[in-house]
């Protein structure tokens, strides 16, 4: 049974193995509430998953210890597993989908695990790991329905209420359920006031179908730039640790990710990856009732590939009007670039990309058509250029 | 005169208006030696500017406070001295160029500052501001050279003392001269043995050619993704100082720069402007004498763009060999973009872009180009994927 003992019994294993992140003030936030950033994507291993990996492995007898532990993941769970076994002298193996990025693989390789390429998809990798435990008798190491991992996790709740004593909200990312379920056993256990929403991302919300049907739900697909919380199925320890001790759960979408994770970059200097994000991005867009409250915002992790990271940019400063692209019909005789280039200067819209293109199927013959990136203030901004742009006769395409 | 006392009274005024900024360990960075972070990118405003213009204007008398103050600049000590006069309850107005980015200017007016955008360039705005300050009597907040505006910034010395009492060396980016004047005063006044290395870009190199001289050198032009620090003459306070105070000064390329802005996004979750990653730069790449040694990098700010952090990215990408790009002259039939990919594929490489190009000035007129972007695991990875496709007959482009 879960029990606010092992939860400190796990606050004093992880001590001197762990960071005890950073609570960051984050006053800029147009949120009528007080932010405060719990920075796992500071932790080492660049997320929380560590902590329950390490106190789980730490708990394992002399002869679990022996044969080693097996996991399946292609993210933070990997590397997680990866150090807390080296860590605690143990052998683990990892098994992956060959499409895993690179850096993952290496990232895992680094933190000291074998590596284990499963031709396919996640659920391949799995059920090879699942084989491989039974052959070679490892310990399988769950990502998130494991009491002493959930126990692990818990140790950020405590550390929450160490750091901001008076917190009125906090806000928690769930995929299967492991982080929040901890950290909310934890608070609540020791403070039944303070309140804890969770986040899905609206694309795989399986823990809030399954709370609304009061029973697990499976999603046959989930789909959202959030992989770290991309889950089909909560646990069933999870899901009853949920039911019983978080307030509500909400879902934002990827655009509002991106916006997240944009914001973070900007104001707070910080890196977080989608799964990580999420929950200030229900901050951010009014999900939850957080108005004149002090709230935590719990950033799980900050592994994000970085050429995501360049798309996830490009998506937030489009939805937030700072970017935007224009496409416009043409005449092909000289001159023309310069009209519309001139048009946008004068309104303070700074072109950043041009592309020029002639054989547009569908465009009459004399025709061309230009594509311009240009950055820009706000929406307002783009509808006041696209307005001149039309009132001086070029033609715009939607 | 510089005093320690000085000093001690910033950082007694500077109490609950800035952050003691987080120094945060970095264990994972690829030399030998332990590296901290002293983190002025986390900041209010993004960077230590705010130290020093905060300073400056609550020493101003009553009758200068009423007139307000005048800066020029495009990016950090605009945004430091507009927060530093609201904070003040003083008037600021800010000279920039109108070809400032569109988010700088944007942040200088949230803070509270009236913007003044000058036709042209910096040297434009800074006359321009010259001029105001004798028509209105606005006081003129220099960036660095001036003592009240030094002793704010040697606070950061300060707190790495308070913070890493056994440094033994601090890496402290140069423009101007003005950070580092301040933090080498304060930590060589308490203990000469700390190591005090400066950093400039290899394109502003002003501070280095004036110490190598013995007196103040004008650069003709300055290049760098460094904007922050690309600074063209350095302060003549500013210089006697480091002249005094610096152990050695070192220059880093924008490439290094860019591998730091992406080593610290990946390993540290931690966004960093160029100005702000040179310290680590000549860490990482072995320009200063660290070896065994404590060492605090500075990230003096993270206030870049973030249109230019996409490019850093890339760049970073393709210096590390991570990512790689082909370019093959190929016959113009069907089948050739499958051999080519299909020889990268089996090799690991992640093809991620592809261009097709049939009319390429030079090229025969039955073949056409096609250009590859992929990701790759290192440099050795991506010459054994041009060597494969070589060894298939394909014709690779340098």
């Amino acid at each position: 049974m879960l029990t606010l003992d092992k939860v400190y019994h796990a606050s004093y294993v992880l001590k001197n193995v762990i960071r005890a992140t950073d609570m960051i003030h984050a006053p800029n936030m147009s949120v009528d509430a007080e932010i405060y950033l719990k920075c796992e994507n500071l932790q080492v291993t660049g997320s929380f998953k560590v902590r329950g990996a390490y106190y789980k492995i730490s708990q394992l007898n002399e002869e679990e210890k022996k044969r080693g532990v097996i996991a399946c993941s292609a993210g933070n769970h990997a590397q997680g597993v990866a150090l807390a076994a080296t860590k605690n002298h143990i052998k683990s193996l990892i098994c992956l989908p060959d499409g895993a990025p690179i850096s993952k693989v290496e990232a895992t390789k680094r933190y000291g695990a074998d590596v284990c390429l499963v031709k396919g998809v996640y659920d391949d990798a799995y059920q090879r790991a699942l084989e491989l435990k039974e052959e070679k008798g490892y310990t399988f190491i769950h990502p998130f329905n494991d009491e002493d991992v959930i126990a692990g996790q818990g140790t950020i709740g405590l550390e929450i209420l160490e750091q901001i004593p008076d917190v009125d909200a906090v806000i928690v990312p769930i995929g299967g359920g492991g982080l929040i379920s901890g950290l909310a056993f934890a608070i609540k256990s020791l403070n039944p006031n303070i309140k804890i929403y969770g986040v899905q991302a609206s694309g795989a919300p399986s823990m809030l179908r399954s709370i609304e049907h009061d029973q697990i739900q499976t999603l046959k697909h989930v789909s959202t730039i959030a992989d770290g919380i991309a889950v089909k199925e909560p646990g069933c320890n999870t899901f009853e640790i949920c039911k019983k001790y978080v307030d509500e759960i909400v879902t934002v979408t990827d655009d509002e990710i991106s916006t997240a994770i944009l914001t973070l970059i900007e104001q707070q200097k910080m890196v977080a990856e989608g799964a990580g994000a999420v929950s200030l991005a229900a901050a951010l867009f009014h999900k939850v009732p957080i108005q004149g409250k002090k709230v935590v915002c719990v950033l799980s992790g900050g592994n994000i590939d970085v050429t995501i990271l360049s798309r996830v940019i490009s998506r937030g400063l489009l939805k937030a009007g700072r970017s935007a692209d224009l496409t416009i019909e043409l005449l092909d005789k000289p001159g023309q670039l310069e009209g519309v280039s001139g048009i946008i200067a004068r309104l303070g819209g700074n072109v950043v990309a041009v592309h020029h293109d002639r054989a547009s199927e569908g465009s009459d013959i004399n025709a061309c058509c230009l594509h311009i990136v240009m950055e820009t203030r706000d929406h307002e901004h783009i509808q006041e250029i696209r307005t001149a742009l039309m009132d001086a006769g070029y033609q715009l395409k939607i």
